[in-house]
């Protein structure tokens, strides 16, 4: 069950100007099931993504980085769930430019004005045919209000569905951030995470609107892992329509750059945990905070190695508190010249080794308090700095392993 | 279950001259459990180990490369299960040094003749008093033919022992080699595994000994992984009594160092094997073999990234040929300028995906019926060059998270 996150109420939803959404059953998994999604945005918006570094990535994700090279500028995305396109070569790429050249035909734009997104099972053909065919029912349905119903088309073993707003006050005019996003599995993002999408109706130029995707995206969806499987699939996408009228932000000498900045980064944070709140087979949200190192980057690498070890996992979804399994993945994380004297481990409120060994005041009846919790935060000082980094994990369950053995069937 | 391992058959344990073992029950954890173990080797023994590269190696860990160091020659070894003494900081040096001197007290040698070894839970004080206490019955027990109960008596989460002996002839002479190991959780060695121990009456160089315990530790615990977890306390410890009489193996030039080279390193492939048979919830044993590399440093590093894949390992347990996590795994595994379209996989002798995706002539039936036994070989061809590299790991199953789950209670 995911922890602490419910669906998101409709109403909190601002529609960005700008912006409209429709949904359709392309029927690619399950009859039925809503699972494409179209966006339509304003001429002149502005767009930005960050994509996977995976080597196997999807053909969808090939397409997109293409089409952000294309001059004419985007003007509507494309997902379908139920099928990722990946690991599919030259004919997924065939099959991600048809449905491409399909939506850009109904709409009367160019296929380069066009981003395409799968997700769902690898390594086999997705079925085009389908997803055109629910194309006209999906520009229909076509809405400024559709953020909720959006939030829900994309999901795939995601339990609850993943959408937030932010109003920002900027000179004086209101502006709108809203997002959603997706993801359960295969979660361990490398610049970006599984699906997102992020708009705001402020104008800004497409160098201060990466200059923001790449701030918020490595303060949130870099920060976070479920099973520590890099996706063939993660894409971020930042939009900004430009739709309420306003002087353009060009650069971060502009004061409302820093506001527009904070608030989508506020929202990537809340899709992220989101994300690893609703992570597959969760009970537990766990916050890795690593303090005291020499630079942010050991920081993440110990985050990371306590986050993704799957015996701490397994501790944390027993609530035992198995302190040995954290220093033991402090101490394989991969920093050569760490001293282990130095270093300090709280959990929550409580300070549970030291000089290398178990805090004398260490009580177990304490750590095992801490651990009842379903949110846990993990401290490590590495007393060699002033660097830290925050990583945001789930525990590993039962669930965990029912659901990925049970994907396909 | 165990996959293909049962317990080694106490006759087929050659004992090695110049090697004598002995267990009692300390009573560290359960009472009436045999958790201390004596090894006593004869003068003149040749003894080199490698250990754990986590930096928070066990307090033993310390205390046996300082003695290793020592010129005295190491005379004997002691073993106990229940705690690992790790995560203990100086108290745990103290505690690890007090049972040396009481264990060379009581054989006439001196502490730096000792070698101690712990396994079990960590971050908690060895009772040292249990294990002095335990000493005199394990010296009473001393006698060479005690190999299957030594195996027996190192075991922690382990279901079955794992042992096996090889008999080598060298120019007309007969020699043994006989090993032991434990380990099924915290398995992901670096330089070693848990705890594993071989020994030889050939005589031989320390100089000629630590190459090939270098040469067999490379083809064998360093090529498996259960959980990817890096224990405090591997130690892998080779020795070579001499005690059969014959001219000491100086180096690689004399024609007996291959000889015995490959026989030590077939016990080491068959102890780190056994040790992922008996991984923790393990049902199947799979060999991820990955061929066509530039070195052998990138092909253990994508082998590893599939053997680690907490998908890929469900996908194993479920007997569900989800291909795509493999090929996603071998795109995330950090290979940056990788061709996907160059690589093959095969899983068995099915050829499954080439050309960046699904291989025209893949039947899923075919890769149902590879899955469903309990052995699976995994083949990827990076077709860039000539080097290759195996590594052996077992799949994720509910068991494992119980285990671990209820490792303290």
């Amino acid at each position: 069950m995911p922890v602490n996150l419910s669906t998101p109420d409709p109403a909190s939803l601002s529609p960005v100007p700008g912006v409209e959404l429709g949904i359709a059953c392309a029927g690619i998994k399950k009859p039925g099931r809503k699972d494409v999604l179209v966006m339509r945005l304003a001429a002149g918006s502005e767009v930005v993504g960050v994509f996977t570094q995976n080597r196997f990535c999807a053909a969808p994700v090939t397409v997109c980085k293409e089409h952000l090279h294309d001059e004419a500028g985007i003007r509507a995305l494309v997902v379908n769930t139920g099928n990722a396109n990946a690991g599919t070569g030259d004919d997924g790429l065939r099959r991600a430019r048809q449905t491409c050249a399909a939506l850009a035909d109904a709409l009367g734009f160019k296929p380069g004005q066009i981003l395409p997104f799968s997700t769902g099972v690898i390594l086999e053909p997705l079925p085009v045919d389908k997803v055109i065919a629910a194309l006209p029912a999906a520009i229909a349905d076509l809405k400024p209000a559709n953020w909720g119903e959006a939030a829900q088309a994309i999901m795939t073993t995601d339990i609850v569905a993943k959408a937030t707003s932010r109003k920002v006050a900027m000179n004086g005019q209101d502006f709108v951030v809203t997002g959603f996003a997706k993801g359960s599995g295969m979660i361990h993002p490398n610049m970006a995470t599984m699906l997102s999408y992020i708009a705001t109706d402020a104008p800004v130029s497409c160098e201060a609107l990466e200059a923001i995707l790449r701030h918020a995206v490595n303060s949130s969806f870099n920060c976070i892992t479920v099973d520590g499987d890099t996706s063939t699939n993660d894409s971020c996408i930042l939009i900004a329509t430009g739709a309420t009228p306003a002087p353009v932000i060009m650069d971060d000498g502009d004061p409302r750059y820093g506001t527009l900045r904070d608030a989508v980064t506020e929202v990537m944070v809340q899709l992220a945990q989101a994300i690893v709140r609703d992570g597959e087979g969760a009970t537990k949200f766990m916050e890795i905070r690593v303090e005291g190192g020499r630079d942010e980057a050991e920081c993440k690498q110990i985050a990371y190695a306590i986050a993704r070890s799957p015996l701490v996992k397994t501790a944390f979804f027993a609530s035992d508190p198995n302190l040995g399994r954290i220093l033991a993945a402090v101490g394989y994380a991969g920093v050569a010249d760490l001293d282990v004297d130095r270093i300090k481990l709280w959990l929550g409120n409580v300070l549970v080794a030291e000089n290398g060994g178990r805090a004398p005041s260490y009580q177990e009846a304490e750590g095992a308090r801490v651990m009842a919790a379903p949110e846990i935060n993990v401290r490590v000082h590495l007393g060699r700095g002033d660097a830290l980094a925050t990583v945001w994990t789930c525990d590993f369950s039962y669930d965990y392993v029912k659901i990925n053995a049970e994907y396909r069937t």
